[in-house]
């Protein structure tokens, strides 16, 4: 079962990638952005056999790896 | 208007980020995973009057310095 785990930075931890990217857009002409942040999805072909399972597995793997758990929050979702 | 940007490698394309996870994972006791592809997500605040004029801006972003389209896809949605 594909899922999907969204990894993104908490609210008010600085983005210095999103930052560098918002400055960029800015420099080639897209005028008046507001903020940029920048994440990362991990899309995952788990061995499960329904939704709920797929998406208690991807919880794990957030835990164990995929996020920093100080700094970052992450969210599962199956995606077929 | 905020919309986001997803940038993933094309098919096809090595992603030796993902190959990394996918081993580490199965370290830890995930067993059976199929292919793992780690993508990126840029979350964007733009000014447009309407979802299809956000959306153009998105993809004019995406070709401009999001993406490398030699290697990689975008694609963009209004999220709110």
């Amino acid at each position: 079962m594909k899922i999907r785990v969204y990894v993104s930075l908490k609210e008010g931890v600085l983005d210095p990638q999103g930052k560098a990217i918002g400055h960029a857009l800015n420099s080639l002409g897209f005028q008046g952005l507001g903020e940029v942040r920048v994440n990362r999805v991990v899309d995952l072909d788990v061995p499960a056999d329904d939704s709920s399972a797929a998406i208690a597995k991807g919880e794990a793997m957030a835990r164990a790896l995929l996020a920093n758990e100080v700094i970052e929050d992450y969210s599962v979702e199956v995606v077929a």
